[in-house]
């Protein structure tokens, strides 16, 4: 493992228990932290600051090693880890939680180890505003920010989220969220609402229906891929994020192509990541895998030559 | 006029009391058949088999006619014209029917004048599934074959509905119709059940969000185009079809490269018919406008060389 990463990531670690229509997992690996790291993996390495309870098993951390994720700033403290207990009908778009235990996670101060202070990519998972601006203040100099967020913040703490948002240059968020944060149920128009907040890039995340990018004057739409067999839509988002920031710092470029091509590695990601309960799809993926999907999306997409 | 014609549109004119969010409009000329045929006369020459009553002004008449639109299958009978009330919410995806009178198109029964017999493209629209297996009767070798319905027909004729499907190139029809008619919540596995039913490509509407295509082993994902100002989807899936088909028509071509930009055109087509109440929008469109669309299209759809 080298001393430097190219990305830090600031999130939760959880313990989840999920049911959809198609089966049920009692306390596996989650956690934004933890989706998030393991897809932006395949494509840059990737420093992980977050909290667990002394009741978490080596073998998680010996996973995340074999990933070649940075797990210096994974603090363990005295208790149990994070529990976030949900449910899925028909409509795998909405997630019914059951039951949140914070736990450890409710006394998390995320401290940026020296080590991770230089990272050129930072992103912020969905957690207390302030402590996302807690990040911000140490880190040095980063290059790119990218910033998610949940209603639970922007009902509960707007100014606050709206200070962190102002400091981010990506702002990923779900639709149902930014029409929420604007005020607007349009979404052309809640999303001028939410750049002139600050953020130049916004990315609306649609579940099954794919993502909208709005950047500078432009907009691109991504499709989500469509699957067979979806299992459990727990961590799309985060590992949306991953492939996204992941690849964003592979090619250390942001222009708009880059960035669209960024949306897709991160669709992509997500689309794996659904075809199983927890991490277990991302657990045996493979980058020729992952470079196959793309090229998936490029025949889905395409409107040109098909032969 | 010439006296042949592309595309044969089977379908029903009505006067639509609309109201939305942004405005309410009374007894305004809509339908299937009227959508459909204004949005294809940009690209190909139609002729319309439909039925109003003896209230229906000489005006809107001469509307169609201006379009080059072909009304010797036209039919005017004594009584009243359809009539349709509806509403929508900020959700402008969900139509609230207020009141259906279906006046004199309760005894439609569409005889398709001999000049349109021989037209290679014929599109079923949202009707009775016997009216459309009696049109299949009448017309002599098409080409091309769509159809759309409703979950009215779903329900109520689904084994005439079923060996209309069976008899159609292309099934053009909303996601939650597809679901319910393929008894089945995962849309690509409904894809497939629908596929085996007997049409080549199936087409589902996404309203905001698009469409999905299956043609073959193929997908392919339009999104919707993104509108700031959104007056009235009412007619956005006829004049998606009348897009669609006129540039099929205009094309004499169904590679599977070619029914993807057909259906970019019924996108653009429906993005400008939502701009505006009624046909208002669609009335003082030019080509140039429809070409520039379809660029801008192109723009949101591509991740490849953006500068």
């Amino acid at each position: 493992m080298s001393s430097f990463i190219d990305i830090l990531v600031v999130g939760s670690v959880a313990f989840d228990s999920v049911e959809t229509p198609f089966g049920k997992v009692e306390e596996v690996l989650g956690g934004s932290a933890i989706y998030f790291s393991v897809a932006a993996s395949f494509f840059s390495s990737v420093g992980m600051v977050a909290v667990v309870g002394d009741d978490f098993p080596s073998l998680y951390l010996e996973f995340l090693k074999e990933k070649n994720i940075d797990i210096r700033g994974l603090k363990k403290v005295k208790g149990n880890t994070f529990r976030w207990k949900g449910k899925y009908g028909f409509d795998l778009n909405e997630a019914f939680t059951l039951d949140t235990k914070l736990n450890v996670f409710q006394d998390f101060h995320p401290e940026i180890p020296e080590e991770y202070r230089n990272a050129e990519y930072v992103f912020l998972a969905n957690i207390d505003p302030e402590l996302q601006l807690r990040v911000l203040e140490q880190v040095k100099k980063p290059k790119l920010v990218a910033l998610d967020t949940m209603n639970f913040w922007i009902e509960g703490k707007p100014d606050k989220l709206k200070e962190a948002v102002s400091r981010a240059n990506i702002f990923i968020i779900n639709e149902g969220e930014a029409r929420e944060l604007a005020q607007e149920p349009n979404l052309v128009k809640a999303a001028k609402k939410i750049i002139s907040m600050g953020p130049k890039t916004l990315i609306v995340k649609r579940g099954e229906y794919g993502a909208l990018m709005f950047h500078e004057d432009s907009v691109f739409a991504a499709p989500a891929y469509p699957l067979e067999f979806i299992y459990d839509p727990t961590g799309a988002g985060d590992s949306f994020a991953g492939g996204f920031m992941g690849y964003l710092a592979n090619t250390h470029n942001a222009d708009n192509g880059i960035i669209r091509q960024a949306i897709i590695f991160g669709s992509v990601m997500a689309s794996f990541n659904v075809e199983d309960f927890s991490l277990n799809r991302m657990k045996y993926l493979t980058y020729p895998e992952i470079e196959g999907r793309f090229k998936e999306f490029r025949r889905l997409c395409t409107f040109e030559d098909i032969t």
